[in-house]
C-alpha cells in the first residue's frame, strides 16, 4: 500500500494548512474564493465508499467543520461542497465559500474562469486566520 | 418548524426513487447522466453543519451506499458528489455517475448544457432497477 502521498497536480494548486484527524487541509491558491482541498491520509482513495466506515465518520465531521469554519470566517451566504475527481484520481473534497455576485455566481466554481494567484502577503495572512479560526 | 417538504423545484426536476433512513432518494430526469439526488428529510436545512451530528453519520453511509450502488449499476468510472445549493436552499446532494467520453467529461455536470428529458418508459425501468440495486 505505501504511505500517505499527496497528488502532485493538488500539491501545486495548494499550500498547506494543517493535518486534521484524518485530513490534510489545504488552501486552494485562487484568490478568487475562499477554498479549501480537505484530502485524506489514506492511500489508493478516489471515492466515499473506498473509505472506511469509521474513517467516513470523522471525514463528514472534518467536512462539516471545514465548512461551518470557512462560512464563518468569511462570512459567505452558502458553502459549495464537492467531491468531483474525474482530472485527479486521489480523494479530495473540495470546500468553496461562495457570496451573491462572486466570480462564477450562481453557478458552480468548477470549471468557470481560471485561478488567479494570491499575492504573496495576502495568502500568509489567509493561511494564518485559517489556522486560528478552523 | 413544520414538516418535510420537498423544494419545488427539485421536485419539477426529478422522480421519487425510495425514502431511506434519513433521505429521500430522487433520480434527476435528465438521461445525459445516471444522476441521484439525496434530500435528507428535515426542514431549513441547508448546510452538512446544520444536520445533527447522528443524523451527519447516517448521511455520510446514505452517500456512500448510493455512490457505490450507482457506480456499480452504471459501470461508471468515477461518482462525482456534489451539494451546491446556491440556487435552491434546501439541501440536497448529488450523486452523479461519470464515464470518459460523457457530455460533459471531464468537466463538472453543473451548469453543463440543459438537461434531456427520459423517455417515459426508459425512466420507468431505470427507476425499477435503481429500486432493485440501490
Amino acid at each position: 500500500m505505501g504511505s500517505f502521498k499527496l497528488d502532485p497536480r493538488i500539491e501545486a494548486d495548494t499550500a498547506y494548512v494543517a493535518d486534521w484527524g484524518l485530513s490534510r487541509v489545504l488552501l486552494m491558491n485562487n484568490a478568487r474564493f475562499p477554498w479549501l482541498i480537505l484530502v485524506p491520509r489514506r492511500v489508493e482513495l478516489s471515492e466515499f465508499h473506498d473509505l472506511k466506515h469509521a474513517e467516513r465518520m470523522v471525514l463528514i465531521e472534518e467536512i462539516s467543520r471545514a465548512s461551518l469554519s470557512l462560512k464563518t470566517l468569511t462570512n459567505a451566504v452558502k458553502i459549495n461542497v464537492g467531491a468531483l475527481g474525474n482530472k485527479v484520481n486521489q480523494l479530495h473534497i473540495h470546500i468553496v465559500a461562495r457570496n451573491e455576485g462572486d466570480a462564477a455566481w450562481p453557478g458552480p466554481v468548477w470549471g468557470s474562469g481560471s485561478p488567479v494567484a494570491y499575492e504573496q502577503d495576502a495568502k500568509a495572512a489567509l493561511i494564518e486566520r485559517l489556522r486560528t479560526g478552523l
